[in-house]
């Protein structure tokens, strides 16, 4: 599949912080941080840029939920490279500091991110017009569609529509719920009632879908696409950037980096943390439901594996 | 997705065999049975049936290579069910011995499978129209279409076409090779060319999209599914059952009974032998190559996770 409007966004350290609260090496993250750009990634995104406070200290989160722009320019500076991805940070609304972000030209941040759920797009928006105001490029990820009412979600779609400030308008897969099939219902959704956005997707590997997912997405015209290396991110993972690369054809990408970046830090890494597709999220998948008890679940030494009756208690708390 | 014609094939035995030489346990054996029984899966292949020699024992190849009807017998009482699927077992081209098959009705098998390269599809169909004659459902599975030349594979169709003895036509990606856009191109192919025949699929896991191309399948309009419990299988594996079953719509499955059966027996055989998606096999199946390489690579203990050296060799060898 090659088409030359389409991006790619790495998300790796953003989402698989999630899974060890952002307590990345700095040699972890400079080596994502090569692979990017020797890949030629388009967008990578290293972190959240939440707000410190006493109790929200960077020793305790990990740096990469704040994203200092001293932090993010040792990291540029770590890798010598004639071509570089834009830098994005992701804002959750009601945990940040707008008043901590300087202007895009004296940053090394290009574009902001913000996640929010469906009734929080109003606040979403205002994020977007502040940090569009300060010169960056600007996203709305609309969280849980899947668990959304149709109807405040259409009408979410449509304020969004009118924003001009928001560059892109994310479907976002957050419980890894879909098949191809809701992607493109959702996507007709996103395209009816928000027809002025570029449209970018974000998959979860609850069900093995988030790679062909992806490309449904493709196909369904989106040109914006996020993917992390080896599929790290919360519970399931992501849309493995090495296999959508292999996808794409566009010969500005090449895939060696990523597979040199896996080879060199993730597969070390595996040894610590576990993400990927398991029994336990692809029921959790199935079941359209928060990552939360399946987390929990994997979290339980003892009863990790326990795919039946982690089925039967999903599926009776659901009944 | 519900259409009342689909069947599922549970092959879980046959093509997890050949990871351990088909050294499964009897009581494996049986749970997977159970499984199939209680899940209300259409048909279940046991293993292959291929011909003993002194070289090639019983012992030394695991009983299910051969599938006596001793053997299957004593499965099919293993489990008080009233519902029972057909029992499938395969055949090997040049590797079998047709006098020791027994007329359906003196035998437990219900259908024959026969796996043949294009180079060989005359051959398969004769055995298709022998085994047609003494009273079995049959199949012809060419295997490895992605890697034939398609002028003889379209030949090949229409041959497989005129011969009435042959109830379904699989479309195998061997390789682990498709995206959805392949499985549409090839099943196009076999349509137009064997439009007399009922159409199956069977995938393999290599880049995760080995039940993203069986929906892809369904959705072309074939009507037999191969999958397997836990997505066992040589390589990356197969189409996971479990999570085919959760997506199938139709009301004679039942999924609780398959995520008995990993608990039971699935999770402890995994710290055994090991089956799934992986980085090498992702390289094997983009690049559209045989697993035998990526096989020995997983069985080198000290590299077997180095991907970026194995996709630098394998692009080398197909340069």
């Amino acid at each position: 599949m090659y088409r030359e409007e389409i991006k790619v966004l790495d998300c790796t350290i953003r989402d698989g912080g999630l899974i060890n609260n952002y307590h990345f090496t700095d040699h972890f993250v400079d080596t994502v941080y090569r692979s990017a750009c020797d890949a030629g990634v388009d967008i990578i995104e290293l972190g959240k840029k939440l707000c410190e406070s006493d109790e929200y200290t960077r020793v305790k989160y990990g740096r990469w939920n704040f994203c200092d722009d001293d932090d993010l320019k040792r990291v540029i500076d770590s890798h010598d490279s004639e071509y570089r991805p834009l830098v994005a940070v992701m804002y959750d609304v009601g945990r940040i500091d707008l008043s901590a972000l300087q202007p895009r030209d004296q940053s090394p941040i290009d574009m902001i991110r913000t996640a929010c759920y469906v009734a929080d797009i109003d606040k979403g928006i205002d994020l977007a017009k502040r940090t569009k105001d300060l010169g960056y490029e600007t996203t709305i990820n609309i969280m849980a569609p899947s668990a959304a009412i149709e109807s405040d979600l259409v009408e979410g779609l449509q304020q969004v529509n009118l924003a001009d400030e928001v560059d892109y308008l994310y479907l976002v897969d957050s419980y890894g719920a879909f098949y191809s099939e809701q992607v493109t219902h959702y996507l007709n959704l996103y395209k009816t009632h928000a027809p002025n956005k570029e449209l970018g997707f974000h998959a979860h590997n609850n069900q093995q879908l988030a790679f062909s997912n992806t490309q449904q997405a493709i196909i369904d015209g989106v040109n914006l696409l996020d993917a992390t290396v080896n599929g790290i991110g919360r519970g399931a993972g992501n849309c493995n950037l090495e296999l959508l690369l292999n996808f794409l054809k566009n010969p500005k990408f090449d895939v060696r980096p990523v597979y040199k970046a896996i080879q060199e830090v993730f597969v070390p890494l595996r040894e610590e943390i576990e993400w990927g597709f398991n029994d336990i999220y692809g029921i959790s998948g199935h079941l359209n439901q928060h990552p939360r008890a399946a987390m929990k679940q994997r979290s339980d030494e003892k009863n990790r594996d326990d795919c039946y009756d982690f089925f039967l208690e999903s599926a009776a708390e659901i009944a």
